[in-house]
């Protein structure tokens, strides 16, 4: 009989090989959604079509509950911002490709047992609000300072430790001015909805989603590296248990094809016929900007350039691209791959971390090109 | 080397005991998402709370799109109305609660292998648009009419059957005045997502969502019963493979609870501490009102009645409703099922079919009361 709150967890753990997917797994897949790969169409994802990553529950905010930012710590002016205050700061927008960390983990062998992404936590917002140096200028951050820490009103228990959900960026990228971080309480023109953080969420351009911390009430400057759980234990690099890992940080390249032709139900696999098939997608990184995207009709062996769009000034999100392929009846396995200007690119074979992390091996699309009808 | 088209898809079948769900399911349970749970303390779902289910691909269908529902078949003076032709009409709204017929298809053993639904494909929103019998009226049904059948614009495969999604509804309920059959162009009061059924969807009041067709391009009446695979194959309830079964239609009463507390991210379990919980919840019923809602604390043992809030005239909307609980420390598991004014209840023991359709068996939730902190 569980009296204690670490009874409520479950030691992380790796599927066995051949392991469907659990229940716990299916739990998450059933309320955290992904982009449906058709909506790669729209340049802004619309918000229910963009991907959802929430650890704990959606917090309740019905539109007339007050809410503050606390702003403190190593700072020589704490601050307390309602959102009318916050309004009264220069508003910037900027247009932002979030990608979950742990996208593509459901495909890793073995698998790291966690939400089972397979290449959809992705998506494109235009998120409106504050710059935070803006904020942190007029707290007046001390000298000492090394992190600032943030605070969402979201609360559960993971392996064990109960907490808010928390993360922190160092100084310089959270007082940058190229990207600026948002404290933002707009998404594409209108309020967040409830699932992106309403009614604020920090905006990282370039960071996998966990940065991005959503239901924002607290904001700390601190002269210690944070040591909290999303920090320290979760979102590391580590192949072996007891690493202490690499954190996770920006978000590495990946180019994504809109599924083409018309799926099966059930195995969702692609059909089209034979002829000329106008293939498009989109190619992102947070590493630097998409300088090449390139595509294989026959798994992976060889590849032609696609065509990418000319640059539209939006540096922090996503490049569509475009290929004509011709299809002949059979079966194809169709990939895209981008390289961005620091020469990353996307691997051929997985990159295996026990949290399933930072994956971007190249995605691969089965399709029929069938010669009847 | 498959060229036909029957090589895109896999014969229906049910799952092996303890057989994990496959990379299919997921790849469906990755797209198509429900309600996160909480979402049921908001009255109306925001759109990207409320559930979704996609046979194929969602239509790209930008808002310069020009787009017009055809209306035909047996009827004296068929019509070919764009959205402004549609918008001349009267306007009714009406709030109804959606639930998809395959809900609760992943609990049951053994397992159909479809969509994975826990129980959270559900949601309640205001639909807008026009009376469908207005427009019937319009075109003059002729008396040797029986059925009215719906195509959408999603295509796709399945069981190896290329089709527009189609399904029909007998004469009667698709011109009846209580409730009326919208065909509707707004949700809670915006342009429908396009997720929903930008720009025109069917909406059913009080039947299961596939009789809801989305992306609607064409209604047309017909003296003879409808035969397409999604009316005469799918939505059948079928023990069998080579029974005919009944067909699917309207939504058994469910009742569910806002999981109360808080979870474990992973386990998806949920902790309290001793003392008072206020339990809240929804029920609803697509037969007839609901007219009881009942707690129970010891998984289904022994149930008292919730306190069922005041009828808001919102005939084909949930109801919510409310029980305090007074937790002690330990294991519990939580549940509540809803009877209507017919009778209707929910089992204790699933009710099974190959199709995994109509299950309202009682929910539970467990839930660990800790005596710590």
């Amino acid at each position: 009989m569980g009296h204690r709150l670490a009874d409520a967890s479950a030691p992380a753990r790796l599927a066995a090989p051949e392991e469907g997917i659990g229940r716990d797994e299916l739990a998450l897949a059933t309320r955290n959604h992904g982009l449906p790969l058709e909506a790669l169409r729209y340049d802004l994802t619309p918000p229910g079509l963009h991907y959802v990553l929430t650890h704990y529950d959606i917090p309740y905010v019905p539109d007339d509950t007050p809410w503050h930012l606390a702003i403190g710590g190593r700072v020589g002016r704490p601050l307390r911002l309602d959102l009318a205050d916050l309004r009264a700061f220069p508003q910037v927008t900027t247009r932002v490709t979030l990608e979950c960390a742990g996208n593509g983990r459901a495909l890793l062998t073995p698998r790291p047992v966690s939400q089972p992404w397979l290449v959809e936590a992705v998506g494109t917002a235009e998120w409106t609000g504050v710059p935070l140096r803006l904020l942190l200028a007029q707290a007046g951050v001390e000298p000492e300072a090394v992190e600032v820490v943030f605070t969402g009103a979201d609360h559960g228990v993971e392996r064990g430790v109960e907490q808010d959900y928390r993360r922190a960026l160092p100084l310089n990228v959270a007082t940058a001015g190229d990207p600026e971080v948002l404290v933002a309480y707009a998404m594409n023109g209108a309020p967040l909805p409830p699932q992106h953080g309403r009614p604020l969420r920090l905006v990282v351009p370039g960071w996998y989603g966990m940065a991005h911390v959503k239901w924002l009430r607290e904001v700390e400057v601190t002269d210690v590296p944070f040591a909290g759980f999303q920090q320290a234990v979760a979102y590391r690099l580590r192949r072996h248990r007891e690493e202490e890992g690499e954190p996770v940080t920006r978000i590495a390249p990946r180019a994504l094809l809109v599924p083409p032709g018309f799926p099966d139900f059930m195995s969702r696999a692609r059909v089209v016929r034979p002829g000329r098939v106008a293939l498009e997608g989109r190619a992102w990184s947070g590493r630097a900007p998409v300088t090449c995207v390139e595509v294989s009709s026959d798994a992976g062996r060889t590849w032609r350039k696609a065509e990418l769009e000319p640059d539209t000034g939006h540096r922090w999100a996503w490049r569509r691209w475009r290929y004509d392929w011709t299809a002949t009846p059979g079966d194809h396995v169709l990939s895209a791959r981008a390289t961005d200007a620091e020469g990353h690119g996307q691997p051929l074979e997985q990159l295996w971390n026990r949290g399933g992390f930072a994956n971007n091996v190249v995605q691969r699309v089965p399709v029929l090109c069938v010669d009847e009808g």
